[in-house]
């Protein structure tokens, strides 16, 4: 498989500035039958450039640099890749002219730093752009080319579409397609589905097939990717993956792709026509925030409480007082009588209720920091009460406990 | 002054999951003194690992290196720097007694996997990880230094500020401290702050102070910067710098360095011992869980209902039918009705309410996909309601709508 790397020029990426290139062109080189081998940011310096391009383009058959077009004095792409090939850089009039008249079109007088827009590695291929007044370029290399392409997204990824990917495919995918799913996986730990699979790495590896697990606290992505020559077997090979993959960590599996926890617990709201809501505590609306994240949500998602003192809990959910003076706000009693009163109180078909000790304060010997006690209230069915322990600070215990309570209503819908 | 480089290890970096340690390590380096001259993502792969720390660590002094220490089969980090260096790599049971314990604390069995995070490039310093198993590691050859470091932010951020920054400061500061503060404002665009600032810039910049704008939709953070023999001096410099930018950008600062809109809004309710309540509807609780992010908010958040469809709204906040069958669910009328029931039926002493249009389905011509109104009830103050029209995708426009609720709420504290 051909190998592209990603140069990103410009300082504000090593100032802070967030380089969000990278979603792009990660799924649409993909796309391509094409891998990115390693992306690199370097600052607004000829010399920076220059060696990044040096030994990127030892690695890489194809070398797409974005940023440093522009007209200033700190934009030196087309310096630094001149010399890292040993070229010149050579003004052409006629760019000059065609980025007058752009200007003029927007009844703006063209500054002369526009013409440094108008140098060209000598021998590249300039590529118009609709967007900006900075042109791409292409050098070609024997089997390697390098392209030279705007900072902005929105100048880039036209030019990245309709004047780079045909020469891409044309050159470098030899024939070769892509497919790619991603098995979703809850109430696993990314070491133990790591565990399960280790069986399936190796023969799938010989197949072509690639599997890469991305993880977040709570939840683990299980991502196949294979190429072949045509993409029906591409797909075939990743089918074949992923029903490997489901064998055995199938049980923990609640969607793919592009399926969220909230999407797929609407998803089965809305088939068994029920209506849920909420009664959190110490996620202080985080798991309502989830729900209504999903466009459409409002359809089975009726609201919720957010409940912080015992005070409103005992009001807004008609939580009886002895609950909390006998057992406390964070116990099996008060998670049940709060999901019992939130189904009642908002006619909800289901309602899960959330109490716990999100931290830093506030913990005891008996109950500790991250311990949070779920309740699940469900028309037909004997409310259930469960508890867990939740590792790490207040962000990650209110992340973990919204997440295990989509979990939990998950598993019983 | 001392050059260190950023090397983010992470398949997922190559496959579109956007890489926002940069926007950590950028300021927080440049606050001892330090600049970055370079950052590389590369894949799970001991070659590309070995490759890139090889050269990183020719052209830089010091190099972090973030994730692949995790447990799993492509957690490689540790292999590559020891292949890159020709050193080594040894078990230290020591640590997987530490991981046991951690997982037994939370009642887990700990997988054969975790071993992997027990192994330790020969003559590393380990480093604890108080927020996760994987420790990281230090090594260092002669006046230059590799860190590894966990990958997930709740865990690198942790150890970067307790344990890398202090031997940072020793090694490479030579003799010069730096000093450091963020001006956080609100409601003004980033370009607008920009141009206020920029007659400070050329003066500060000979002054030896540096000024960084970073920022998200509705929030703009000024980074100013010193760097001094003395922190006497360091913080002189930024006190005067900051001083200047206030009276260009004062207005719209809301606090500084570690503030966030939720805490502030924490601080000034405690200060006037007032309690606060919410009325959501398009934002979902997405207000809620920012404010119940603070530790201690339980002091002054009571709490506040989610509403979706109206009968909810009606019901919960006793908003008069009438209001809904007249003016719609999202008008002045429904949002001031919905902020005066919450701030009765919660007892209160003020509360946001929040209803709108966040889309991508519902718009009309006359109410568009992003069409919000806010209604802000106060004690002893007229019930004030405004709206606002927020550019964006369902998400964007939740976000935007819960950052415009809190900026309302503070200017009128």
């Amino acid at each position: 498989m051909a190998r592209v790397e990603i140069l990103c020029v410009g300082s504000e990426l090593l100032s802070g500035k967030v380089n969000t290139h990278m979603s792009f062109f990660a799924p649409f080189l993909r796309g391509l039958g094409l891998s990115i081998g390693r992306e690199t940011s370097v600052g607004d310096s000829v010399a920076e450039i220059r060696e990044a391009v040096e030994s990127a383009f030892a690695r890489a058959d194809v070398l797409l640099i974005t940023g440093g077009l522009g007209p200033t004095f700190d934009d030196l792409t087309r310096e630094g890749v001149a010399e890292a090939l040993g070229l010149r850089v050579t003004y052409r009039p006629e760019i000059f002219e065609g980025i007058k008249k752009r200007f003029l079109k927007y009844g703006r007088r063209v500054p002369d730093e526009n013409k440094r827009q108008a140098m060209v590695v000598e021998g590249a291929t300039v590529l118009p752009n609709r967007f900006g007044s900075a042109p791409g370029q292409r050098i070609v290399r024997g089997k390697k080319a390098v392209f030279l392409l705007p900072g902005p997204g929105s100048e880039m990824i036209p030019m990245m579409r309709d004047q780079v990917a045909p020469y891409l495919r044309k050159s470098y995918s030899n024939g070769r397609t892509a497919s790619k799913t991603i098995l979703r996986l809850c109430g696993i730990p990314e070491s133990a589905a790591d565990e399960k699979l280790d069986p399936l790495y190796k023969t799938a590896q010989r197949r072509g097939v690639e599997f890469t697990i991305l993880s977040e606290p709570g939840l683990v992505d299980l991502h196949i990717t294979a190429l072949a020559k045509s993409k029906r077997e591409a797909d075939k090979k990743v089918a074949a993956a992923a029903a490997a993959a489901r064998k055995l960590v199938g049980r923990w599996q609640f969607g793919s792709d592009e399926d969220s926890l909230e999407s797929v617990v609407g998803r089965k709201l809305l088939s068994k026509r029920w209506t849920l809501a909420m009664a959190e505590s110490c996620t202080g609306g985080l798991v309502s925030r989830r729900l209504t994240r999903v466009p459409g949500s409002s359809r089975y998602f009726l609201g919720g409480v957010v409940c912080y003192p015992d005070a409103a809990t005992l009001r807004e959910l008609a939580v009886h007082p002895d609950v909390i003076r006998t057992f406390g706000a964070v116990s099996s009693e008060c998670a049940t009588a709060m999901a019992d009163g939130a189904r009642r109180r908002w006619g909800a078909d289901c309602t899960v209720s959330i109490t716990g000790i999100a931290g830093p304060a506030g913990g005891t010997k008996a109950k500790p920091v991250g311990l949070v006690w779920f309740a699940l209230s469900m028309k037909g069915a004997k409310t259930r009460a469960l508890k867990m322990l939740l590792p790490g600070d207040r962000e990650a215990v209110q992340r973990r406990a919204s997440i295990a309570a989509l979990t939990l209503l998950l598993r019983s819908l």
